[in-house]
């Protein structure tokens, strides 16, 4: 399957009639942005960029999208799309930086055609990742260095859970549960167990007078015996099907103080961490690990920034967004011929014009300003600070030219959550860290 | 792509381990359904149904799926994975049924190596359409027979966006923006145009003399003249990009009196429809319809009941879940070998056993109460009250015996919302609008 339709009808309804009155093949500027950040949050994560110019590479029409196309198109625009293939130019932030209300995170040159129509692909993946990843970093941020592990795809749609993981991953999180996110992307996979491998060991068999208690406790042991022996004594087992107590001693039993971690998924967490690292020092199992997960989001996490747990299985609230499921960016066209445009309303003031944008550094790396400057230049001077140029190029003539290495993104999300001013690192709501300086574009013919 | 990979490690490494100690085999009963209905909402709406039977046909391991597992998976495992496909049975709601706390809304039987690895797909399936589904009946409950337009695909995972069309159509959408939802699932495709079509039209070569108002104005009309060329009088003109009562007039005067509708996507969109409904009558466009987009939920669309609108589109809170984006959807196993089984936990009680369910209506057709019951019977009595049975069949030895008739799925729906209480439409916070009785399962071996 192409990604050619996983496009709102309409980008394709005003191709048509651009077609038809010439105005397609003007050069245009379309610019993907944010007005706001996501509700009460001090700074955003880039995300998708990566997906986005992988997904360009398989924006063209085939047979069968054309002929599910024929019924609302003419010859002449059908025609435009089986030779669509986007020859324009892309730039805009690295994926993994941080962004503000107005950064021009995307801008994509080109004809109005070949621009127009990558509108809903582009914002349906800028939408999702960054929603995904600005949330992910706020609680890789609490996690101060502890192991995170993203285990939400059953709370998303099975695709979305893929590119979550990669979004969580490029955020700061560990790895995840999710397959097809190491197979595609290289994030690395980890897994533990469920309570249904518990209770799969039941049995009608166990010593008839026994209490219930003792009979659940043989049934876990054989269940557990069956994980050790599969998967060794380094891993994970779920130690709260039962009884948390008897389920950590008999995981030590089984698997003797080598033991390497177990799970608790529900109780206050706090209170049975702490019990249960008793436990575990108690009966020697002094490295084995504590893993915690359980509807976790960053503000749990950081409750738990004082209890002995090591690492965090993080579900729903990663892959929703913890609050904010979508980015709320938009794709506006910002310049025709030369001429900056924008659609006049109260409220929603853009700036049209093609952009760039620098962000402004104290001397000591703490960010204080982000400056939106028209690609055109002047950018204006910065006494006593320094400027770091955001925009950079990411498709030239219609080749990639950036690169797609996870691990640089991730590298910018730490470098990003550096420099931030203290209170950029607040969970409370609050207001974007840094302000936005936008210079308005220099007034030209229009 | 098999749909194999869209699953937690830790499903595949429990079946490793169950492999080895022959527990793979033994007969079991999981259980999808949700302990809560999202935040303060009064019923649910299973959607997803028809996709996750879909799925399932494709839930095989090739080469390339097995070639990035065999890192992990010992050789047993992988040849196991290798002749899997799904051979069980598969019961539950009919897709767009109603749903409430503890309905079993599908219960998948097998061997435990079969139906354990379905866990994170089902959920995802289940968790995300659901929560669309859900979101979306009560915007077409309150929008009352008027034309409601899924346009959110730009907000949510560009796949995600496919499945929502497809959620919200069947819980009562007119159709969608979305142009792979029509391809795959017939969802009737809609839409009209953006404001950078108006924009595109801008000119250096206005009369430079005039004032600012009046250049947009014919750069207005020559966009609408090429819409109305391309796509007829019948189209949907944007009138908002600059001035909305030139707009309007500048619409009539392009399109004629014919022209089909005006589309408002800014301001305060009651006053608005009702002076451009007045405008449009006084032009003499008596018959042109009046849609309004713009950050609408159902609130918003309950806000808008007494104004002159004719359509909705909806966007973000749809494909978001209105608050609620995933259903909190949980799989669980229920019975080993015809033992009942479940975890003890407190707060997290849940009914071992297969279970079945019916709904209990007045003689009116008012729903009382939905009735859980082990699936061996016996069920109970209930004098003057009609019972209708909801668990039905949709996948036996492994063949889907399910229709997939989306047309039937949202007739479901309408009549699920007219048998509900007068409570139940209520847009407020509240509990579910009818409680669920679980019968527990007769004590057994175990």
């Amino acid at each position: 399957m192409t990604a050619a339709l996983l496009t709102d009808k309409y980008e394709l309804t005003m191709l048509a009639a651009a077609l038809r009155d010439g105005t397609a093949a003007r050069r245009t500027t379309f610019e993907l942005f944010a007005r706001r950040l996501p509700d009460g949050r001090r700074y955003g994560v880039v995300a998708g960029t990566g997906r986005f110019l992988e997904a360009l590479a398989d924006f063209t029409f085939d047979d069968a999208d054309l002929a599910s196309l024929s019924d609302f198109l003419d010859d002449r625009t059908l025609s435009y799309l089986s030779d669509y293939r986007f020859r324009g130019d892309v730039d805009g932030y690295a994926e993994g930086e941080l962004y503000f209300p107005g950064s021009p995170v995307l801008s994509v040159h080109g004809t109005f055609g070949e621009c127009v129509i990558l509108e809903t692909l582009a914002l349906s993946i800028f939408n999702h990742d960054t929603a995904i990843a600005s949330a992910a970093a706020r609680m890789a941020s609490v996690a101060d260095g502890r192991t995170l592990i993203e285990m939400g795809s059953r709370r998303t749609h099975e695709h979305a859970a893929v590119a979550a993981a990669r979004a969580a991953y490029i955020a700061g999180f560990t790895g995840t549960s999710n397959l097809e996110a190491q197979r595609r992307y290289g994030v690395p996979a980890m897994g533990t167990s469920a309570h249904a491998f518990t209770l799969l060991h039941v049995s009608a068999n166990g010593p008839t007078d026994d209490p219930e208690a003792s009979k659940t406790s043989e049934w876990e042991k054989a269940a557990f015996r069956a994980q050790v022996d599969a998967l060794g004594v380094g891993t994970t087992l779920l130690v709260d099907t039962y009884d948390i107590t008897t389920g950590v001693a008999n995981a030590v039993e089984v698997a003797g103080p080598e033991l390497g971690a177990v799970r608790i998924d529900s109780g206050d967490l706090g209170v049975l961490a702490r019990q249960v690292r008793l436990q575990l020092d108690k009966l020697g199992a002094t490295k084995t690990r504590i893993v915690v997960s359980g509807d976790l989001d960053e503000y749990a996490i950081a409750g738990l920034r004082a209890e002995p747990v090591d690492s965090y299985g993080v579900g729903t609230s990663v892959v929703t967004g913890s609050g904010a499921p979508t980015a709320s960016m938009v794709y506006k066209l910002v310049e025709v011929d030369g001429m900056p445009v924008e659609k006049r309303s109260l409220r929603k003031e853009s700036h049209g014009g093609r952009k760039k944008a620098l962000r402004l550094a104290k001397p000591s790396g703490t960010i204080v300003e982000e400056v939106v400057y028209p690609a055109a230049g002047p950018v204006g001077e910065s006494d006593h600070l320094v400027a770091r140029e955001l925009t950079v190029p990411l498709v030239i003539n219609g080749e990639v030219v950036a690169d797609d290495d996870l691990e640089k993104a991730r590298q910018r999300v730490v470098d990003g959550l550096h420099s931030l001013p203290w209170d950029g690192l607040k969970l409370s709501h609050g207001e974007p860290v840094i302000p936005t300086r936008m210079i308005p574009p220099a007034h030209r013919g229009a």
